[in-house]
């Protein structure tokens, strides 16, 4: 059995529940609770060097560390659905708008980052929230402008990597109130996302340590 | 012939800069100025709505964006040397590695995110400086708990992705004085690859736009 070290709201433990579901591999979850500085607990820091989540632990007790990283393995060790497109070119498409979000928005607005922000230089949860909302505006028009016309989802008719870093994100940007007018085509894209069921179940207050 | 929209300083496209040269690829260079704003004038940002740097465009005009989905690409067109091992579980480890710095530590350091801080909130240049050595200080101790012990570079004796996430990281560890005391297999690894012309022929010093 699979152990991931998760915790509800964290939108890179969404992203790989949603893959873990996606190709039927079922895991136990066993919560990290952020808040309460967890991940910073010298046996968990063993595994997880980055003292974040989420970490996947593998059967032999291996721990894989940064959600992309673990979607590109379990990609590689359970082929189906394929979270990316063989063709390399769709394939780059895919990976740079998923980067988007993994990398222009979501380690600038992690909690880390912005609870330093808060008690090292001063910024009101107000002007965190702000901060939060700019990072999402910006790269939600940068993902928006990479996307083809026509697909159900971001580049084709099933989901594929952007699509989980998009859907995880948009319940940071619904949860922080970021104006979605713009992005009626990614709202679109999350309607479709959480019909299936390998979405819905990893919804963060679908999980165990939701409160 | 590849053209490599690129900023001298810029560690993604130094990351860019030196896949292409790994593998043998040439390419022309299309400096973008970041301290001036040429990342968003329209025509530019066409090309890359992220308004960042490195773009790499074809023969066919195709733009590429985000620089770990060009060098996935990279690898996938021209995959000798390889820049991620085939076994599934240090692929993994690979990148995860490469995304300590590149999801860690960049994006939070990144010059649009510390200039909004400036402009927005008040922060100092020292204070700016300050905020770049904690997030790289943070990322090497966590980039250097996942090696092993052994090989020349991170985890083998020839250069990987996460090596050359690393060196373009070190790049910037030095020019804003970051202690590296703690870091001297970090250090090590550093001076190997600098002494191979691709990496050597990518620094930033090299570049046709450094001043």
């Amino acid at each position: 059995m699979l152990t991931l070290y998760s915790y509800w709201r964290s939108t890179t433990s969404y992203r790989v529940r949603v893959a873990l579901n996606l190709k039927g591999l079922s895991y136990e979850t066993v919560p990290v609770d952020l808040v309460a500085g967890a991940q910073r607990a010298p046996d968990y820091v063993v595994r997880n060097p980055s003292k974040g989540v989420p970490t996947l632990v593998l059967e032999d007790g291996t721990a894989l560390t940064q959600s992309l990283a673990i979607l590109d393995y379990l990609d590689h060790v359970a082929p189906d659905p394929a979270l990316l497109p063989e063709d390399p070119l769709l394939r780059a498409r895919v990976l740079a708008a998923g980067q988007v979000i993994a990398l222009d928005i979501h380690p600038v607005n992690n909690l880390k980052v912005v609870s330093r922000l808060k008690s090292e230089h001063g910024l009101s949860a107000d002007q965190g929230t702000e901060w939060m909302r700019h990072w999402m505006t910006e790269g939600f028009h940068a993902y928006q402008a990479l996307l083809p016309d026509g697909p159900t989802y971001s580049f084709s008719d099933t989901p594929l990597l952007c699509d989980i870093c998009l859907v995880a994100q948009l319940y940071n940007a619904h949860r922080w109130g970021v104006d979605m007018t713009p992005f009626a085509r990614l709202l679109e894209i999350e309607k479709q996302a959480l019909t299936l069921p390998a979405f819905d179940a990893a919804r963060p207050e679908n999980q165990p340590d939701a409160t």
